[in-house]
């Protein structure tokens, strides 16, 4: 195998498949990344065998100023062969494979010899059948990432709560995230409806993966699913995750469908008063905030409190407040996630009483997004 | 004690006494911040005992917006403290002692409470005249304290190498660091003598605070020094160091007066190439990096090596080479500290033989400045 390439575009590819390679994983193999050289192009795939990601650098494409000399394939060191390429001093590098699989990096004066590994040992990546595939749009898929995987699970006592769940069918698209604490649920209506119907979990910590490898522009990432992967494709880019196994819980019921107090915020102003009483609950052993809501006068209270450092009181200017009076106490991490989720929007508090679940959606469009929170007993 | 001010300004202020204050301080009431209300201004101080800073807000400066409504001084939790401030909500805050040491702070709608501390049982500054004081620079104080600070030991084995050496008399001022392995010694002209002569050592992580609150500008800074104290004046911030106790080793007959081999470089170029071969070196057990010098070619190699993962070669093309033949090893850490400590300037390597430590100095004005490393035996 041998090749010459622009090392800026090299480097954007290494980094790309290095968002797959762990340092911590227990087949060794894993810890390399995987080049393989052809006359169309570059492949380069890295894994930590629940994510995987392969990306094509083209012949075609100037750009990339490359060119193969011989085809073939190499395992290398990941973290060594990144930082290495990083570091070269000219604008271009040839990667040559000696015998015993002695890779030699050339870039003007400078020149590495590095251990790689036989390719024919690296595991295969799933075979994903795209005839099945769904478009959607990379700022959309993003947006409904970080809405619903802040409410995943990170404990393995439940593994199938660490996932977000996805619910497919004509033109409906749900997810739902839920750490048996909060809630967090989009719907999408899609613009073009899918033959078949689709249910599955994907891992949280793939999405997240996935979120940051998709620009904030909007072209279209192609999901496909299988029985236990699934597959987005972004441009010349394939991101592969596992799925998680077993049945998620039905989630539909856990949304009230009425409320007895609510009150209305510009979502970034609530976030403010809440990050200011959580300084003083995080202090605490309990990490609770109390609202009080006092729909007669339209005050809502808000109140943090450590015994060792003192307490704080913030009384809010709420936009509407309407229904029963409320004293209600919470986690205010699960609000500060849930409020910033919201980004810049008006929302709905809604509450039935101070012991049952409360939501919050967005008072524009407010069936698309819901997040759920359960209140803490401290009385 | 009760005063109104500026957020912003406060906040700055706060910044700067924090970097004072530990939360690992064994002495409970050293973990808050000491604020003392007076009619002309708003002292605050910090301290961990080794460092500790002042600062003060003036009244007199509009743009502080401070009222002190009533004198008075309290000691409150500076990490909250600090953190509540950041996130209030208005452009002023009020802060208002009652009974117990209990403190409010008021900010639009936002009202905290918190536990303070007695200020009669914060310790006292150390008292230094300031009649024999010397002006220096900013930026160059700056400087000094960033190209000599790299050479000071941390290992606490023989404490007065975690310091700098500072010898000034008349117009001559020194600075000087070795660890034992290295050594960095500055030497600067002063404009204007100094009454009498003075020789003392400041611990280097107190130089390190120092040099992050002298900002770029050239404001003159007053060093102050008594037996166990430096106090450094920098506007109306003091920065007060205790000194280390102990005679400094003679340092002057370290560094060599003649030279054998000479080669020159851009420093930048060099440090490009050292960083290349260390990413090999810091793979193996022996951080080692080996250059060859062949003056008959014009040729200067480096060498990096790790059994596991490979080698690096790469041929260098130096300014100039002079002397005799020459094979060396050496940490490259040591010299990647050193070549960042010239910056973009031309430097001298002057080597005696493999085994005699050599030296880095700028072409232009190598007397003021010079980087001594000893070099590995490698056989």
């Amino acid at each position: 195998m041998k090749f010459t390439i622009s090392r800026t575009e090299f480097t954007k590819a290494l980094n790309t498949v290095s968002r797959a390679i762990s340092t911590k994983t227990t087949i060794p193999i894993l810890t390399g990344l995987k080049l393989q050289a052809t006359q169309t192009g570059l492949i380069l795939t890295g894994s930590d065998a629940d994510i995987s990601i392969e990306t094509t650098i083209k012949t075609d494409n100037p750009d990339n100023l490359l060119a193969v000399e011989s085809e073939g394939a190499i395992v290398l060191p990941a973290r060594f062969f990144t930082d290495i390429v990083k570091k070269l001093p000219e604008e271009t590098l040839t990667i040559e494979v000696g015998e015993n699989f002695q890779t030699m990096i050339t870039s003007g004066p400078s020149s590495f010899t590095i251990n790689g590994l036989d390719a024919n040992n690296y595991p295969h990546l799933p075979e994903i059948e795209t005839t099945n595939s769904i478009p959607l749009a990379g700022d959309l898929l993003k947006q409904i990432i970080s809405q619903t995987v802040i409410a995943v699970s990170n404990q393995e006592s439940r593994p199938i709560l660490t996932g977000v769940h996805f619910i497919l069918s004509d033109t409906n698209f749900l997810a739902v995230a839920t750490d048996s604490h909060r809630l967090s649920q989009r719907k999408v209506i899609l613009e073009t409806p899918i033959n078949g119907s689709f249910d599955f979990v994907i891992p949280g910590k793939s999405l997240i993966e996935l979120s940051r490898m998709i620009d904030d522009n909007k072209e279209d990432i192609i999901l496909s699913v299988t029985e236990n992967q699934v597959l987005f494709t972004i441009g010349d880019t394939l991101f592969y995750s596992r799925l998680l196994e077993g049945n998620y819980p039905d989630t539909s019921r856990l949304i009230p469908d009425s409320h007895d107090t609510r009150i209305s915020f510009d979502a970034p102003e609530l976030l403010a008063s809440i990050e200011r009483a959580s300084l003083l609950s995080h202090a605490s052993r309990n990490n609770v905030v109390k609202i009080t809501v006092k729909p007669e006068t339209k005050t809502v209270t808000i109140y943090g409190n450590s015994p060792d450092v003192g307490n704080v009181e913030e009384d809010m200017e709420p936009k509407s407040v309407e229904g029963n009076e409320l004293e209600i106490s919470f986690n205010p991490d699960y609000m500060k996630d849930a409020l910033r989720s919201f980004s810049q929007a008006t929302i709905n508090l809604d509450f039935t009483s101070s012991l049952r679940p409360f939501t919050l959606t967005p008072t524009e469009d407010s069936d698309s997004f819901v997040q759920l929170i359960t209140p803490i007993r401290t009385f």
